[in-house]
């Protein structure tokens, strides 16, 4: 059988949408990444007869079918139930995961005494391999020796115990029982540009690439990214290809290969010794999280102000009240200050200043919704940019902080290259 | 037919796993609250078989199909293509659109001359009812009188387009063409109490209940969430049993009814004239983020400072470089410093300090990753306490964030009452 996967959550929170499937979004890489092709995602709710369907629908038809979801202690959570009766197997106790239980019970309550429901998570299908879980209580499994040619694992929904039951052992098996060639694709982050312009551009290119390579877009706020699945291994036409693409994208390429352009900033700080910090109104702090929630962001970025209020920009950055009186918080003048502000503040050589009318309130005649300032100071210059985005609030955030980001890369790579 | 609706997301960057799919969520939520049951959600390939299989699936046995994605300018878009020919029509040329087109490529870009590709997206399906677009280029759809009982509906993939056309047309045509009742669900935000012992505690309680009230619960990083549907109209009997749900949860209760622990601050911050901000390390703007990403929080939210060096907590917050040396940046002394300075520094009420070991790197024996401060300032007072969180980066950063926004709303809601 080809290396086919379907992915499949269980719940009603995710068909109310009342929470995001990230789970379905972490697994499709993984899968990607080692060799599976995704053909399907599937979310259902907590409803035995709904998973019956998929068990039926999928067996023999796919190599590998993974449910997350429903494994928890409480009464709503079935999935372990109905697959041990859909594989006619029995609920055994299984030791090892009982004592694990037992010490997850005590490293948070410090006793060692479990109640009925922690107790029962340790009860398995006879006939799966189970799957420890060292930051949970609920295993996790596979069945694969269950009466038919399809291979399917049973995960919790948490999306940390998901990932680490995957990680350590969902891995490790998929490796060694199925044919796997590692698939990747290029990246390419482009900016300033709109996506039929792009496409305008590409277009003898694109017409001249085989069908596997033809490039997809995907547009947001500002930002565009195209995607070109990689030959395994790299053809020397490939190759050219994309050289090629580089060529036309010119100076709208802003990262590429898996990188974000965070990831290029990065890079750029830590290879010149530079340091980075940002001051920030309409982005709330969506541009320093941007920054620190990757590992080793302390090494470049020194820190951030948000400042929502005109106290904060005065007192922490310094911004002259004559000036937010004169011109306005949101003004060329009290970005450039803001920037510079923080630079002094921090001691960093790159600071980012955005100043804007989010909404959907606040807007005026002079600055409607959606104005924003972007200032970028590096190493006593500054550059400043004004923009006219959206009436939507989610909208203007992302599109100043992609936009201050891109602003960011492009004016420090110029000062690098200087 | 019952209003069953089945939301379909096109797109091989789904199945990837390159982008989350936030579409689907946010059509969920919408068709809940109005009246559908979402019986089902599927991500699928650009592939013209898998949307004509999800058409056949689908035709006559649900009520109402959404897709999304597929539509833009570029030769990765097919949707629209697979739809006109499904349902035996022929593409022609619609003006409105061709205007809207126009309109929207002489704002981007300051020319009325349109290329080939957006002139294209004026093209639709004689057959269709035809959706503008306001705030893009690519129209929606409804099939509606297309020779079958299923309503076939299909959206831009880029989310505010998306939403855009679903309120200002999907909705309408829906609630006029459907019988259906309002829903919703009542959330209780449970804190300080595991997912195992919490059903315990509710055990007898949830047993009283009858079958469609059962709780649902919903661990995430020291928060649960439970979730219990609503009927419509509300009985005597379910607002009893939820009265004694809520004298269950005691003091573990931080919000309910829709509502984030954040908005139950930003009630009480704005019901008291108070203000807030915020002084993150290991948290890094996460916390700063969730304030700002609500429209009105410039009323109660002063500013934030991310303070990822030494150099920003001793000058922007005023630590005491003796303090850092002493205890070190992950200490009580530090974190409470931090609080300290930053309300003095936005002249707020109340801070919120982290500062924590979010890892992988930078653990100490003394100190290893997951070690987290959390101070509070309230008006003179302060609260601290230490916490031991995860090895793993992302679990440390979202449960600082909850348990500080929790200790924030337990000890400002203690203050008031004094």
């Amino acid at each position: 059988m080809k290396p086919t996967a379907i992915i499949v959550t269980i719940g009603d929170e995710i068909l109310i949408g009342q929470i995001a499937n990230s789970n379905s979004q972490w697994l499709a890489q993984k899968l990607f990444s080692i060799g599976f092709t995704v053909v399907k995602m599937v979310s259902i709710g907590d409803n035995p007869q709904e998973v019956k369907d998929i068990l039926e629908y999928t067996k023999n038809r796919y190599a590998l079918v993974i449910f997350t979801g429903g494994l928890g202690p409480t009464n709503d959570d079935k999935t372990k139930l109905i697959l041990t009766q859909w594989f006619n197997s029995k609920l055994i106790l299984n030791e090892d995961v009982l004592a694990n239980i037992t010490n997850m019970v005590f490293r948070r309550t410090g006793s060692h005494i479990l109640n009925q429901r922690n107790h029962d998570q340790a009860l398995v299908p006879e006939c799966c391999t189970v799957l420890q879980n060292e930051v949970g209580t609920a295993p996790g499994m596979i069945f694969n020796k269950c009466g038919n040619n399809t291979v399917y694992v049973s995960l919790p929904g948490v999306p940390f115990e998901m990932k680490w039951i995957y990680e350590n052992h969902v891995l490790n098996f998929v490796q060694q029982n199925f044919d796997l060639i590692p698939q990747t694709y290029d990246l390419f982050y482009v900016m300033g540009i709109s996506e039929s312009a792009l496409a305008h551009r590409l277009e003898e290119w694109e017409n001249s690439l085989p069908e596997e390579w033809k490039p997809a877009y995907l547009p947001s706020a500002g930002l565009i990214k195209l995607r070109i699945f990689r030959p395994n291994p790299i053809t020397e036409i490939y190759a050219n290809s994309l050289a090629e693409l580089t060529n036309l994208l010119g100076e709208n390429l802003v990262a590429s290969n898996e990188e974000s352009v965070q990831d290029s900033i990065a890079r750029l700080l830590i290879a010149n010794n530079l340091t980075i910090g940002t001051a920030e109104s309409c982005t709330g702090g969506n541009i320093a999280k941007t920054f620190t929630s990757k590992s080793g962001a302390s090494h470049y970025f020194k820190g951030s102000v948000v400042a929502y209020s005109n106290d904060v920009k005065i007192n922490l950055l310094g911004v002259k009240s004559e000036s937010l009186n004169q011109f306005g918080a949101v003004s060329k003048e009290v970005a450039e200050q803001m920037a510079i502000g923080l630079a002094k503040k921090t001691n960093c050589h790159i600071a980012i200043a955005t100043t804007g009318v989010a909404g959907p309130t606040g807007g005026t005649i002079d600055k409607p919704v959606g104005t924003v300032w972007i200032s970028i100071y590096i190493m006593g210059q500054i550059f400043s940019e004004k923009f006219q985005f959206s009436t939507l609030r989610e909208v203007n955030i992302e599109r100043s902080t992609n936009t201050a980001i891109y602003l960011t890369y492009k004016h420090l790579s110029d000062f690098i290259k200087q």
